[in-house]
């Protein structure tokens, strides 16, 4: 089977017909057994020389480089899977991509890592334009407009460049170096302190209805369908310029290639590798509660979860910290983090969407957008099941009285995707979802910051803290939010944890522990 | 000093009214002493894990990867810096490019490790549009043709859309993956065979005059100015994909983007993270003349070069073989190599280019762009030296007839250089240039294969023979005789490599000299 199940973990959601909605779906990011630390209680007063809170992207790029230098590195993560934000459930052989999805070869970070497990030959073409209806509805309220992709792209290339073309340079005066986005402080600041909103009401004579509809439901798929008052203008350029600055590879590099084999194949790939080198211990089902920083040992305890996990504390010399930005203020740090940086978790961003798949009877709608003003704004066919049935992806509103929270009322979900189709009769054989809004570990899906943050705290986000590091997606420089940004920023804090373990290794000071761990 | 000049070397020259014509100039690139080996002979009995033959950014990322990874190696070079066909020479404080020069953010394999050493936020930005005369010229043989960049631009972008647009999607269909260049053989089959003055009769009658000059002098870029009739059309259309398949990518990816500390700097980032994990041993100056694989061991014969270097044989249970295509087939293989890895290597590839540098006292050549006949075909402003001097670089010619080889004629490379900007009066104050054309160890430049060798050698380039991996930018998948590639093919290598070194040493065999070696 090219595509195996794995293990049944507690995250995402599953509704057919037969079965009714049903809490956990197979993944094979699901980690069992949960720990391999040894059962032996004494084992773990040993110190490691790295521990990694997280096992998203950050923390897999960083257990990943650690253990190939040849360090000691416990994982705790608060889940019972690899991935974070990214994660994929495979069901009856086809992969539902939960979180962060797309790849592309112009995303350095992450092609660099499917080049190395043999995965950047294995893509495949995500939006459908072939066979079926092949039309895109954009719903306007009272009335439905039907286009062929073709109209589809030239209405959303030109509103979508009308937004961003604040310089007559299609923002490239801004933004002249994307993976150095705040180089323009300048010019960062004042469109960092529009909101998408604000941008919308300046170009507002310039849209047609249709233009206008349609570029608020794209626009929704980049801030995860949060508020436009609540959201920055500034990720919208950075998103623009990331994209190579056109409206082609906007839609190329975020919404085009996903893996064959699903997201989580990519992130066994990083954790098996590192497993393989045998340095490797981790401990899953175990959230982090507090973190001491003693000097030249830092302690981490985590708390049992439902009755499973490992309550528990543990010394390294360094720990990678790679917990979200929303939920990093709920660790209890010893001495306390800066304010700057528990002022901006505690802000937070703004991305609460839901990710939500379809699995339709309907083979003519496999080729077909949808742009609605309902409870998902935006949606597309994504492939065909290995039943025949058409998958389609949509995105759950955060707007206020739009917001989507399937797991409480399937039927409005039900009708909410109706509605998307634009038909009654369509044929709904099964959901899958993630609701990010309710994600414990997570309280959001990808970032989308509010308005004034990104000057503020982001190079605080980014410092350490005594021998605490800090990674994340969150705070990366290139791809921000993006699996790519994960990357660089894991392979960031590992490469400075490194260079210090090995300088620790090679002083003549004695530290305690450095050496001779029990392995 | 921020640009520290390095130590002199034997590659490269200079000249300068002065000193006249030098041969060798500064590079950081060059290592003293050239060898790390223990003098006691018997040392070199032990076994490495890895023997890595040249160090050009693949055999570079090859020793990183692998000494990080805890495993011993030795690096054997032919010349007495690293780098290969990618260096820098600091002359007063400036870097001038030898060979392989420009980066970007889509080139994930180079950007990860521009990242990785702080690089990916010093860079500068090549050619200068601003100040001066802000003009291009055409040399138009008996007349000459000047306009302002925007049209040179526009004009640029007319012709080689043309010359690439095979099918009527700008050769999207031809190569949809970039990263995957062969995916679609009949497409590459059709267009593998045609030569780049094939496809230039095809589109004759759609080109001006003066459109069709500037794209001859354009493509004499890409294919290192070398004859139309015997470079393949297919390696066009590969760049045009890797460029994003829009010209203005094409520029901002091919052309524009530089190293402020030089490319050897980041070569030096590579060496000295290795060296830093005390696993290397290098010996430079040390061209390798045999490789006898004897099952488990592999033996590698360097020979004295001029005096220096070390004749030697050394041992290892891998060896990774850089050596570019070109001279690969010099090296005596035991047993003998696949025949058909030979016969490309003796066909070799068709880039003899001379890239060259001057140094002007004419300040308003900074901006200036220029199209010739002569035997430089292309050049363009490329900074402002410390002393205010315009730095121009510009391609040598290497078709029947226009051949440059500066070192054997300076009066004849001044006047090209006078034909080149038009002007008898031009102050040139120092000429730095890098003949490709005349380089023992790659005879050559960045790769350009000749027609109808892509399908028939790639894969078998790529492929092991026993215990010798074969890595180098000359086969990588993506972006191949970029930089991006050789880093690209290096990794993969370095990982298959370890990965066996491994399974080695966990295995219960015993590998005579795999543990204990004393270092």
């Amino acid at each position: 089977m090219e595509n195996p199940p794995g293990d049944t973990g507690r995250d995402g959601f599953q509704w057919t017909k037969e079965t009714g909605l049903q809490a956990g779906v197979p993944s094979l990011g699901v980690i069992l057994p949960p720990s391999n630390l040894p059962s032996d209680d004494t084992a773990n007063s040993d110190t490691f020389d790295v521990i990694v809170v997280g096992g998203g992207y950050t923390g897999l790029t960083a257990i990943r480089d650690l253990t190939l230098a040849g360090h000691k590195v416990l994982l705790v993560e608060a889940r019972d899977r690899i991935g974070g934000r990214s994660w994929s459930s495979n069901i009856d052989g086809y992969p539902y991509e939960m979180g962060g999805t797309w790849v592309h070869w112009n995303q350095p970070f992450v092609w660099r890592e499917l080049f190395r497990y043999g995965l950047s030959t294995k893509l495949e073409i995500s939006m459908v334009t072939e066979g079926g209806l092949n039309k895109c509805f954009v719903d306007m309220g009272t009335r439905r407009v039907e286009m062929g992709h073709d109209k589809e792209d030239l209405l959303s290339e030109s509103a979508l460049t009308k937004y961003v073309d604040v310089d007559g340079h299609l923002a490239r005066t801004v933004i002249p170096f994307p993976h150095d986005p705040l180089y323009n402080k300048e010019a960062v600041a004042r469109y960092d302190a529009m909101t998408m909103a604000d941008r919308l009401d300046e170009i507002a004579d310039e849209l047609t209805p249709v233009e206008r509809n349609m570029l608020e439901q794209f626009l929704s798929i980049t801030c995860g369908s949060s508020r436009f008052e609540d959201a920055s203008f500034f990720e919208v350029l950075r998103w623009w310029a990331l994209m190579n600055y056109n409206y082609t590879d906007f839609i190329a590099l975020g919404l085009t290639y996903k893996l064959r084999a699903g997201q989580s194949a990519l992130a066994r790939s990083f954790f098996d590798e590192a497993l393989a080198t045998e340095k490797l211990r981790y401990a899953f089902d175990s959230p982090v509660s507090k973190i001491v920083d003693q000097g030249g040992v830092v302690e981490v305890t985590t708390t049992a979860r439902d009755g499973s996990g490992t309550a528990a504390t543990f010394r390294a010399h360094r720990v990678i910290c790679t917990v979200p930005l929303n939920v990093l203020y709920k660790i209890d740090f010893s001495p306390p983090l800066a304010p700057l940086k528990t002022e901006a978790s505690k802000l937070g961003h703004v991305n609460q969407v839901t990710k939500i798949h379809a699995e339709l009877a309907n083979p003519e709608l496999r080729s077909v957008g949808a742009f609605s003003l309902g409870k998902l704004t935006y949606g597309f066919g994504d492939g065909t099941t290995p039943a025949g049935n058409t998958h389609m992806v949509a995105f759950g509103s955060s707007q206020a009285g739009r917001h989507l929270q399937p797991e409480e009322d399937m039927e409005e979900t039900l009708r909410a995707w109706r509605r998307l189709i634009g038909r009654d009769d369509v044929d709904i054989r099964r959901v899958v979802f993630h609701n990010w809004h309710k994600d414990e570990f997570a309280q959001g899906a990808w970032e989308w910051l509010r308005p004034n943050m990104s000057l503020k705290y982001l190079d605080e986000l980014r410092k350490r803290h005594g021998n605490v590091l800090f990674g994340s997606a969150d705070w990366a420089l290139g791809w921000r939010a993006f699996i790519d940004g994960a990357i660089e920023d894991g392979g960031r804090v590992a490469k400075e944890a490194s260079d210090e373990i090995r300088a620790l290794r090679r002083s003549n000071v004695v530290v305690p522990g450095i050496n001779g761990l029990s392995f």
